[in-house]
Order: C-alpha cells, then structure tokens, then sequence
C-alpha cells in the first residue's frame, strides 16, 4: 500500500473507529493534542481515547492530571525523560510509537497544546504511516489562542485585527537556522504570537521594533496560562521582556504582541487565578 | 465595581466555578468554543458547561449534535435566526445574553470554533462585563488549525515552517474595509490560514501572488472540515479558486496555503471520508 493510502486509511480508520462505539483498535496510533494546561480543556474525543489507551506517550507539557486517570496497567513513557540529542530522542519516540503498535498496543501520544503546532505532530505521523501503522489525529485547544484568552486578551477583534500569526521563538532571531520571517513580522500589524520565546524575547522585540512595529504596540506574556498558576505581565513592546524578567515570568509562556492586548479591560499588571 | 475587576471577577469566578463540584452559579455566562465541527471535539469543560446551562444562545457554525443532549427545558436561542443587520444582530445576542443572566440563568454562548478567532467573543465579554454580568470563557480548538489537520496538512512542520497566520477572508482584498495586510502575507513564507475566504479566494490568491508568494505554492481547500462530510481541494496557489470552484466547494471550508500541503504524503485531490 503507498504511503498515501496508508494515512488516509489510517486517518479513516481512526475517524470511524472512535464512532461505532467499539472499542479503539489495538495495533494503532492516536496523536492527541491535551490543550493548554487545564485538564478540562482536553476535548471528548482526546479524553476518551486517552481513557481507551494501553500505552501513553507522553510530553512535559501534557497536563499530569490527565495521567492520574489512567488505569494502573498502561504503560506511561515520559518522553521529556528520553535521553540523546534533540533529533534521536524524536527519533526514538517514533521508534516507541510504531513498536508498541505493532506488538498490539493503543498507543496513545499525547502532546501539550495542539499536536501540529509545534508539536512534531507531523513526524510521528509520517513515521507511522511509513511503518504502515494506521494513525489518526486529534487536534487540540493551542496555548497560542487560549493563553491570551485566559488572560482576557482576544487574539482577534472586530474592527481592530482580523490576523493573527504564531510562531515559535525557541530559534533567535538573529541564529541562520531561524526560520520565522522576523522582518516581515515586524512590518505587519496583526496580533502575534509567540510560544517558547521567553527566553529570545528581547530579541524577538527588538527584532519586530527594528523592523517597524510600534515600540508603544501593547504588549503580554501569559505564564502557565490556563492554569491556577496562571500570571500575567502586560508592558509596551519596547519594555515587555524587562517587565517580564522583572517579575520572575519563566517558561511555559506565551507573549501576545497587537492592539488587542489592550482592547478589552485589563485584569491587572500581573494576576493570579 | 470598575468593569476591569468585574471582568476579573467574571474570569475568576467562572474559573474556581467550574472547578468545586457545585453546579455552575445561575446569573451568568459563558462564552464556550464548540470547535471545529465534530461534536467530539468541544473539550470537557465545555461540555460540561453546555450540560449545565439553562440558557444556550447558538451560532450556525456550532455542531447541531451537542444540542441534541441538551435536557428538554433548556431555552435554545438561534443567533442565526436574529434578523436586522450585522451590528444590530451583534447587539441583539449581547442583549439576549445579559438580560436572561440577570433573570437568574446560566447562559451558554456556543460558538464555532473558538469565541476570539473571529468569534465576536471579545465584544460578548465586554457587553457582560459592562453590564457586571460575572463571564468565563472556554476556549476551543480553531478550524484554521483543525480543519487542515484532519486532512493531514500540519500547519506548521520542523525544518520546513515555524509560523503560521490566520486571516478572515470575509472581506475582500481590495475592500477599503479590509484589516487583512494582504501585502505583508503576500511577502511572507510562512502558512497562510484564511476562514471564511471560498467568495473572496480568486481576489486572495492573486493578491498574495501579487504581492510576492510563488504562484507555484502548494495549497487546499478543506470544506466541512471534521466532520464527515469532509472534502479537499489540492492545487498551486495561482489553481486553487479555479480548482475549488470546479469541484463546487461551499463554505464552511478552510483555506490553506504554505509548503506544509505537500509536506506529508497526499491523501488525495478530493477524498471523502
């Protein structure tokens, strides 16, 4: 069978297997976004394959009480705790995913935020069907929208900003291996978003100022968003990542960069709900 | 109480409401994403909430099935069926909500997709937050993301697009009213994502064309996204409106537009499943 019909008889699969009722077939793979923090914000769907799983796979940024639910003879893998370089550990979570399908697992790989916005989802998806694995997704709530959101920050507004773009700052701005158009980002006037990017984010800010956005431009980072740790940091473009070192912000967080972060009414300087 | 506490109070309350095991307080709202389209894909919280309510006020885009659950005395309110015009519409959904808030309900505001990715939740907020109606907001997961990945195009993929931009395409490209910088996306590499964009395509194509994006990109159209009623379109950049249009695609359908369309193996120009 070619690659292509491998992933359009697994995406099927996966598709009518989760609806008849039946139990989800051993032998695959479902790649399951968890949502940004809150283990509420999981969908049905991811929940219920979750529930049905016999190995998980799992990510650092999976919401651990998601686990707690899990009978006590699933497998649980920490991929967080797979050692070797940042390619071979990928390389090594498609060679778990493929070799517990084949022995007859449900394998489960569940992954913080949505699975394709930088999540790898895409790999491991080609990996599997590669391996002639049947493999379906389950999309997930992203950090990017509801982060802000849970900060009272729409990512759009009606007759303020009908775009918004994400990107990952984990890449400097000024690294060659970076591949987010930094200049054009800065001459654009919609929201932006950008997830791992604490740590570039004087950078990041003076790269989008340099390129033309408003140093004034409103700007937040939203640390844990979605959770009861949640803290948020609100201070112009040209001083959010002062402010944000000031106060102590560490990773996860989103920076949410637009007009919009100051649309609605704010909930303080830094709040904690 | 100043309307940026009431909106914190609001956005707390909703959160540690949700959270204790009593049933959700009567008096307020609820803004919750129902997703993409499958009625699988609202996330736990939010079916929760929507099981509690006794007020829901539905949009169109909202999967019909989750209504279905609904226990027989709860007052389903059809914003699709709100005559006047847009603003009017707009006003009326504000009023409905905060006028059955006050007469003690709990009101579900169920809405396509995500309540701020071109939802109009923003302006929902503000209206309950001004009328000091206590709101809460659960976010959803966004067709710009889901719709494209249950046609296995991940809109953003490592080594190829760290970036990816969401656009409505509701208003054309050379509508003096557009907020879209048609230009910027047009120089930018990144995914390009538009909702609500089938009428205006040929205008948004040429556009980003126009103004720099290879006519040779690759490029989908996913109608009905999620659901089983899924199809997709495949063609370049400067094919695609063409190809849509002879395949007699109909909205709700997503646009995406990036390497990321061939970046997996192909489930086939058009396949239903």
């Amino acid at each position: 069978m070619a690659v292509r019909d491998r992933i359009a008889a697994g995406l099927a699969h996966g598709e009518i297997d989760t609806r008849d009722g039946e139990s989800v077939r051993r032998g695959t793979v479902a790649l399951v976004g968890a949502g940004p923090g809150d283990p509420e914000l999981i969908t049905v769907r991811g929940r219920r394959l979750l529930a049905a799983a016999t190995v998980v796979v799992v990510d650092r940024l999976a919401p651990g009480l998601l686990l707690d639910e899990l009978a006590p003879d699933v497998e649980v893998v920490d991929a967080s705790k797979i050692p070797y370089g940042p390619q071979a550990t990928q390389d090594e979570i498609n060679r778990i995913l493929v070799d517990r399908a084949r022995a007859g697992a449900f394998v489960v790989r569940l992954k913080g935020g949505d699975p394709f916005v930088f999540g790898r989802g895409g790999e491991e998806l080609q990996a599997c069907a590669e391996a002639g694995v049947p493999v379906t997704v389950v999309p997930g709530v992203t950090s990017a929208i509801a982060a802000p959101a849970a900060a009272g920050i729409p990512v759009t507004h009606r007759g303020v900003v009908h775009e918004f773009v994400v990107v990952s700052g984990h890449v400097a701005p000024d690294d060659p291996a970076s591949l987010v158009d930094w200049a054009g980002l800065g001459r654009m006037r919609g929201t932006v978003c950008v997830l791992m990017g604490l740590r570039n984010l004087p950078a990041i800010a003076a790269a989008l100022i340099s390129n033309g956005r408003d140093p004034g431009t409103p700007a937040a980072v939203v640390q844990d968003g979605a959770t009861d740790r949640q803290r948020v940091v609100r201070a112009r473009l040209d001083r959010i990542a002062g402010a944000a070192t000031e106060a102590g912000v560490r990773a996860p967080g989103v920076v949410v960069i637009g007009e919009v972060v100051d649309v609605l009414p704010a909930i303080g300087p830094v709040t904690s709900w």
